[in-house]
């Protein structure tokens, strides 16, 4: 691959779409300062004692307007950045144009190839000779991934001489990783190495990436200390929720202008994603089917009217379908032949392995009609009828929309900095193992509390006897830890 | 104006942005026409026999994937067609292409001056010298206004030699009518006389619209005879409710990918619009406040749990401010200088006079940022805070997003079939006098009927004891004229 | 029978349940009078100039404390007034006992027989040798019944002496119709025939009673005239929607104690009624399904998300059925029989016979179980499977709880006042044919006007330009008569 | 006071209002069965082996049906039961003498004294000379805090002589059970040491009993294991959540009649049970506005859409206010003399100290009319507006109505089973030390999936690929401890 890195006239790198939208994305990017009082408070309250001074910290995470405005939270407090997106898909590109000018190293645009995409997280990890970050911003992973399979690789050539084979899988963007993480190897055996010597932590905000850092943790192969972002309530009971109730239906009116009511929707999982997507298609009029394997989740959907039946049932009623589980393999090939004429059939999982896209791309005969870029028509041969496939099975919010809105985007971005203020301020104090952490819960209130203005709140105030009455302090935190909210 | 009609290699008039993206355009349309059952049924029912063999059909409506799907059901039935978009922001480019290049002359495009718009529903009724078109398709009833003010100007022509003076106006739209009545007249002093005495009818399907030709009606001015389609059930407690319920926030998530939930939200108007732009907020998790001046939907906005208070009460609380009355001053330059910093406003009522855009334009020291087309914020000189207005003030639905989805489309396009084929059919027949008339409830249900298969809907069916015991036809219609819905 | 009449000490004539409970029915009277500002208000406007001097008005109507403070509205304003209730199960007994005691003679309990609730209508009627009522106030046309039937059966007296035989009827409520008719002939046989004469008109309230109207108006047949205040816009879209969505889960909570979230919940017939139980039933929690006859309002069922199919599709997985139509024979034994055990099956539509109560009552070997008055479990023998049948499959709102709150009821009964106001008003004028008539909508406007201030709504007030622009007064009315609301 | 104790033909002793309503109340005990599916599964699985052989269960919980139902579970598996309610208003007569006659020694009516309230708790822990039950199953920890200040005072008399002194506190509640234990101890002064020796433990079910466990376990003075079955998620996140959306409006309606639609209404919390209650009265139709103490809580509100002030912002404004908060002193005196004229005043949290009774009852010149039993308007001298207070500041909806129903029931009470099983299984083996404990997860998706089935729902099963991606079972537990659905 022949990407070439740009450069500013102060000489930062990037490679972006389009550098002369950095203009426009400065104008959205304002709005969005509006929308996001959590960063904003960050700004006020830490910006001038710059607690950062001195960090280098890599993101792996869309570039959006949204993160922008936190890339421009954490160099406002003395960060020096380089950035990536996590999705193929999920880069706008006037947003990372005006951070690429204005503020970091960016390496993001939207519609990269698998290679692309791994280059540019290679090249956002890569801070010179003196190793990687001091602080990894990750969504779903994949920088950590990077780092962990790249220590795994040099600790094997170490030992045995054996570089990585990606022909030893076939998964096809394993075999990117491999290669990059040999080719790396040729050049320095050590630079993964270096990283996670350097690294003082990592903290991650999905349900997937997390659910991989304590699979680690489990396995006692973690590298450094993780701070567990997603769990703070602030953020999967917000981002998780809210935010695809918001911007599920906003990706499928840019898609597909399909009308929802009336229609038939399946939704896959009822956790915190699939609870918002379900609440915002109900809502529009659509009958929700919710399929789940959790018996609580279950009767949850129930509750609230939804039935519960397996994609089985459904699948030949379907008119829209909605992956949200984080786990494979849910939506087949199989079943995607037995839907109606342009069922529309999209994810808004982390991962892309939710929808059988494989299975999709090479069933013999298949048609794909392009209608818009990140909106296919598939058609099989033997029925002739079609399905609508969005953003090629990864997320369809950040694909065919813009992706969260700011407000709630803020109280997730806000966890990401104090998570990352911790990490920075307990470096070398050892507070920190290499284990998964979440963030305390006066912590967590306190990211609520910041948001609450914007929207006129007014809190009551317990009075010392209230307090006492009820055995919290005053100020809280108001909750024992196993509270679900 | 020296704007160039283009031709097809088969010599159909037309002036499209880029008729490079009728294939495009045509994939959509395809898409479309799954989604418009009762449009299809038409063809089915009615295309053999080729009802409209002769007929010459000119349309002013929104140059849309749905109403190109409109277009070619009429040339399906026989008709040759002339279009033109009723809103200078309201085309799909598109649509426009496929259209013109396989189907009908078009002249619309995105974007138009209002100079142009007019000229393209000139363009759009000009059937060369055998006078105008022998049916309308109206939505604003911009077309029917056209032709009744030149017939009033040939008129006073004819008696006095007086030509019209755009000067004698303040309206500048209303200049550019005139300047156009009056280069036509030089032409040919009984253009519009042709015109209306070639003319079989109209029909019209806006409220705005509607409320024109019974004021006519009232006045013994109105030239032909014409069917209110909007006050069919199937479209006004469909296309207008159902409708914006859709394409409200779909317009605002566009143009500013706000987050809805926790906003302040107010609607100006509870008619059937006012009441799908106040469920879809409320939805989404605003806080939603009404204003009203009738009584009866005031109580109806209650009963939802949406308080009714008057425009001053809360315009300073105001996170988003939509219009929908039909009515015109609602909101003034003086209420947005009190509005809250990036608080948004916008239209989704037929015309562009429910918003103050000429007092903000010509507000001293005002400045307009252009975030992107059709998204302005508009900063005051005094406070320094600004507003963001959409779409100039026009129709958000339209000029943010695309409009209604297919499938309600389809309820008021299949009306309007319905009331064409009507006309057309009694041509000659005197069943229809100068006239404001409405479809007969059979057809109104008829309509209904055509798009329940689609959602898998089964009616259940009177036996003829049940129907004779509340006095219907077993096979409808079932109710009253009065009758509510 | 040998039902006696009571006296008060003043000579006032009632038969209620229990007179002690007059105080308990004052009080409740009082806080219901804070709640209906629509007939409070009617007090202050009208009462000082006694427009009701000297007027008998009969009402049948359920004899609940909304009905009381419209009965002390009536006598505020000068009427004198006979009462009975219009089922036999909606009497609550201390509202009787509180108007016996203190305001208009009552005929009414909870609990009647059919052969008292007859008897009961006609002592309301009977105003002495002077003839019977001046005015009626009517919710299902009972009373308005009577005095045709009555009129009818003299008239073929006077002509064969012949009469009326209720053994000609399987109708058993007839039978008892017939019965009293004849009883009352051998004593006068002019007795209906002064009751007409006398009559100045009915003001009637309900669908069901409307349709009656219509009926004998198309057949020529109707002897008085008669005010529709079902149509009001303030009554059929306030009272049958809002007043249902209350007061239908309220009937099921008290006759149940049900969990109503997660059941599948049928509701036969989406009009007013229907759209205010499936609203109140789907915000549940409930999966609603809806059955209709009439394509339009199942479209709006679907474009809410309800699907649309047959009693059939349905009746093995139903939990809660309720029949809203205004017709017959939708609920009939056999459906019943393939219900889950424990089914629920109620009606909230007027009249009885939606549900086969006489199919299931005569089926062989059910067994019928009270579990207490209203609740009933009825066991087929042959699965012994039980469902659960309400109020007998009269009105479960009004036999199982209250009926609808006292707000509502006061849109409705002011609407009656008004009604009854114009009639008395335009006594020997001729304004009122034999006909049916609406009140014209600036009264409906003002209903609605006076129910705002109680719930602090603010109306809008239109400018002399903006009431021009759309062409209505300032001060309304501002809808044309079509305005579907 | 002289109560005295019946006892039945079989000599199980008892106290209730009319034993004669046992016939009526096994009806709807039959009713209920079929509602609580969690509970007759037990009885399938449980039954056969008769686990509780041998165990005394004391209940100290509403004795409600559901409650009976879980009762005759308990006696099912093999225990012997006596039983009081844990709410003076919260017995439900019929099903009190349904088990009275039938399967439990029950010391519990509607409407009991305070003094009658703790006398019925001591009949219900006094199982003869052998000391106390084997098993508690405690809501709000009523009969746990009278064994834990029995035993303080048995300590303190053993090492001072000192009786404990009534009149040493100004709650009229605690000198009734100081009073009790005075007079025990007279009889016995070991007598709740006994009690505590043979005690197993406890199971406890709401959130104010926990928090009073916790805070024993804190302070090291728990005296025996307890289970903290409120934070089962089958039992917060459903009875509290679901429950009281059933039953918020439940108890409005039939206390008094009011018209939700429309009204202003305040929550005061927004816990698990403040959520319930402010769904049920949007979805009614009322405007909601919550008060709030823990920012994070605020923030749900509002995003969906619920504005959160303070309650002095609010209070002239309310139609309806209620308490969920499970702390003191939310609605005072001062709050009250400013509401509106019949606002409606209601608390739905465990104690009775949220409602400031005391501060009204004693207030100067207030007058107290009883509209019926559990719903007074008490009236301020100076002002003349009154305002209506439910249940006298108890749980309004099991004083005003039936409480939550069956379903919800059978959850919690499901948790309830599995938690007595689980202590009586481990008596003697250590496994629960004096400490507060929660089911695991697996017990937890147990419950959910006992309930799924009577809804019609189907499970999706994890093949071991997708099982093993996730990291969890094929068979579950599917989610992290701290997950919070």
């Amino acid at each position: 691959m022949s990407l070439l890195v740009e450069k500013t006239s102060s000489g930062r790198e990037y490679k972006v779409k389009d550098i002369s939208q950095a203009d426009f994305g400065r104008l959205e990017i304002e709005l969005a300062e509006v929308e996001m009082p959590g960063l904003m408070a960050c700004r006020a309250e830490f910006g001038p004692s710059q607690p950062f001074k001195g960090a280098k910290i890599t993101g792996s995470l869309h570039m959006t307007i949204q993160t922008a405005v936190l890339i421009e939270t954490l160099t406002a407090l003395g960060a020096e950045v380089r950035w990536c997106s996590c999705n193929i898909f999920s880069t706008q590109d006037h947003a990372a144009a005006a951070i690429a000018r204005d503020s970091a190293s960016v390496f993001a645009w939207k519609g990269e190839t698998l290679q692309e995409y791994w280059w540019c997280t290679e090249r956002a990890l890569d801070w010179g000779p003196g190793g990687g970050p001091d602080l990894i911003v990750d969504d779903g992973g994949d920088a950590t991934l990077l780092i962990h399979e790249g220590v795994k690789a040099e600790e094997e050539y170490a030992k045995t001489g054996k570089l990585p084979d990606p022909s030893s899988t076939d998964n096809a963007e394993f075999q990117i990783v491999l290669t990059i993480i040999r080719d790396g190897l040729k050049a320095d055996p050590m630079k993964y190495h270096k990283m996670k010597d350097r690294l003082v932590g990592v903290s991650e905000e999905t349900t997937t990436g997390v659910k991989r850092l304590y699979q680690m943790q489990a396995a006692g192969t973690l590298l450094f200390p993780a701070i567990n972002v997603n769990d703070s309530v602030t953020k999967s009971k917000f981002d998780n929720l809210y935010g695809c109730r918001h911007s599920l239906p906003d990706g499928l009116m840019r898609a597909t202008d399909v009308m929802i009511a009336g229609k038939v929707a399946v939704v896959c999982g009822y956790g915190d994603v699939g609870k918002g997507c379900a609440a915002a298609l109900k809502q529009a009029g659509a009958r929700v089917i919710v399929t789940e394997i959790d018996p609580i989740c279950a009767l949850q959907a129930l509750m609230e009217g939804i039935p519960v039946l397996t994609l089985e049932d459904v699948v030949t009623d379907a008119d829209i379908l909605v992956t949200t589980t984080g786990n494979k393999d849910i939506i087949m090939v199989d079943h995607m032949r037995k839907m109606k004429n342009n069922a529309i059939v999209c994810n808004i999982g982390h991962f892309d392995n939710e929808i059988d896209m494989h299975g999709l791309e090479t069933f013999p005969g298949v048609k794909r009609i392009t209608i818009k870029p990140q909106t296919d028509r598939w058609v099989f041969p033997d029925t002739n009828r079609g399905i609508i496939v969005l953003a090629e099975g990864r997320l369809m919010n950040l694909g065919c929309a813009t992706g969260h809105p700011s407000f709630v985007m803020s109280c997730s971005f806000t966890n990401q900095v104090i998570a990352q203020l911790e990490l920075w301020k307990e470096k070398g104090t050892g507070k920190y193992e290499k284990k998964v952490y979440v963030l305390p819960k006066h912590l967590d209130e306190k990211v609520a509390a910041l948001h609450l203005g914007k929207l006129g709140a007014k809190l009551t105030k317990l009075t010392p006897e209230q307090a006492a009455y009820i055995s919290v302090p005053v100020e809280g935190p108001y909750k024992p830890a196993h509270y679900r909210y």
